[in-house]
């Protein structure tokens, strides 16, 4: 099974037996598992959003790749993400963290710093947590976000004829992590640029929140596993096809690349954890949407492709799969 | 250093990092970290809860000990008590869960079969989630609630001469945990009572929110780590001392205790997980509190003793010393 698999049997488990005689209604609970984050309706006028995700050092991050206080700043980041990715504010995280009887403390607290400062930088609160003892670190963090009910975004909004963009050139996190395993020759800004796009990425919340209020916008979605994976999840959740025409690579990504003898694309579509948005746009506002967001974030908002009709991606004429790494498929 | 004081060195560093420049400034995070949940403030009128907890096989569980379900169940029941211990009303769950590859699906769905069977019990969603390979079974669960902000109880409030009140007897938990180690003579009723205890408890949901709505309340808490712990918690955060004068020990407790030459009362001041709430009320209101409990919940409050001016706690005239169990002890 994959995770997608076991994800779409734990979502049916949850509905058939939560959600029959549960106090949220369905309008009170706007979006549950499927999405990157959940919303929820606490009051009339506000939508609270929420999403978690757990981390384990030697799976998700290794202690040879980075130290404590880059995993730890990552870790918040790729929440940070998923609130991004629903078009939310961050609020506020919970950490709840669980670590080897021997781990040293100052390990902890340095692991705890990284956190802090990536939530001091989009100036949220870290309002609690849980300790536990494991036989590996992990951390699980959960993140809440407030976001207009009008201003909701999903990735399954899209439709047909959408504008595919992306909010910055990709690949630079997968290059980050191969200069982590080996010497590269490569210029010490595109190094440093690559290092610092894997160790401290910076989750597009920013960007999310003004896409959220776009009414052009049709559907949002990080980009945490390689474009390839998160087309095809936006796509689907839409219930269309698409067509990449573009794979936008960043000059990190390029050139590490190179010095692999491997192709810059296939760090853009499978690398992951570059933490970008793709958005879905309505053609006709795509250009004056790409201005504002020009003016705005001195970036270029990167069209890919488009929406369609037709079930599947398809990139140079062939299907372009899911090629996201999966922790269960087996 | 002990999990308390690894707690207080995180928290000031989330302090001293995050909160100078924070978008939530300190009445929008009404509580942070160091009680049982944190509290915002999503809008003027409305006050939202959160509490995150992380269960570890081996560790807070055993497969020996209970089945995938009663651990997916105990895992919701120890957060829903976090919330019950600052009076919410718990609204919806996210569940982060790590496991080993080799892992069989089965498993996974019958963990989240007694999650979602807990948070139907308690009409909480299950909203969202992650899923990430681990070196063994970790489930982190963020739970969240909503209470009115007259209401938010905390357990820093109490006065001395306010009388401590109990829920209901201890030592369940830890007589069925007991009962899953060794075959021991005792009724199956009693057996049952224990061990249903231990693997299915019953946070105080209904009674934490009839605390909340009291003004004679001062302070709230829950037992998750024994009397003797969270008796010295309760006291400390409201800085007073507290004395002990009765440990309500279960029937259940009272006989595994007996049948092991052990003492009752030592599996109540120190065997944790019984997720009753410990109660700090107005000397001259507990009668009255108590006999609308008796006559609401069908089950008597029980007086365990009462806060002091001078600091620390007292049992029969001796020091009463936390004695739960600690994951970070050394």
């Amino acid at each position: 099974m994959t995770e997608d698999e076991i994800v779409a049997a734990i979502a049916t488990l949850c509905r058939s037996s939560s959600f029959g005689t549960n106090r949220i209604a369905p309008n009170k609970l706007i979006l549950g598992i499927g999405d990157d984050a959940a919303i929820w309706q606490p009051s009339r006028s506000h939508r609270s959003a929420i999403s978690t995700d757990m981390l384990v050092e030697g799976v998700d991050f290794t202690s040879e790749a980075m130290s404590p206080e880059d995993a730890g700043w990552r870790a918040m980041a790729a929440n940070l993400s998923d609130l991004a990715a629903v078009g939310a504010r961050p609020v506020l995280a919970t950490v709840a963290l669980g670590f080897p009887q021997a781990t040293a403390v100052e390990k902890i607290l340095e692991l705890y710093r990284g956190l802090a400062a990536c939530a001091a930088e989009y100036r949220i609160a870290i309002a609690g947590g849980d300790l536990s003892s494991a036989g590996a670190i992990a951390i699980a963090i959960t993140v809440v976000g407030e976001v207009r009910s009008s201003n909701v975004k999903t990735r399954s909004g899209g439709r047909p004829g959408d504008v595919l963009a992306v909010t910055a050139p990709l690949g630079s996190a997968r290059a980050g992590l191969e200069l982590t395993r080996r010497e590269l020759h490569l210029s010490s800004e595109l190094a440093d640029a690559a290092l610092q796009a894997f160790r401290r990425p910076s989750p597009r919340v920013a960007e999310g929140r003004f896409f959220a209020t776009s009414r052009n916008v049709d559907a949002l979605i990080d980009i945490s596993d390689g474009l390839a994976t998160d087309v095809n999840r936006l796509a689907g959740a839409s219930e269309c096809g698409a067509v990449v025409e573009d794979v936008p690579v960043s000059a990190a990504a390029a050139a590490v690349a190179a010095a692999l003898g491997e192709e810059g694309a296939s760090f853009a579509l499978a690398g992951g954890e570059d933490f970008e948005l793709l958005v879905a746009i309505r053609p006709r506002a795509f250009k004056y949407l790409a201005s504002r967001y020009a003016a705005r974030f001195g970036r270029e908002l990167i069209r890919v492709g488009s929406l369609r009709d037709e079930p599947g991606v398809i990139r140079n004429g062939t299907p372009l799969e899911r090629s996201g790494w999966d922790h269960f498929e087996r």
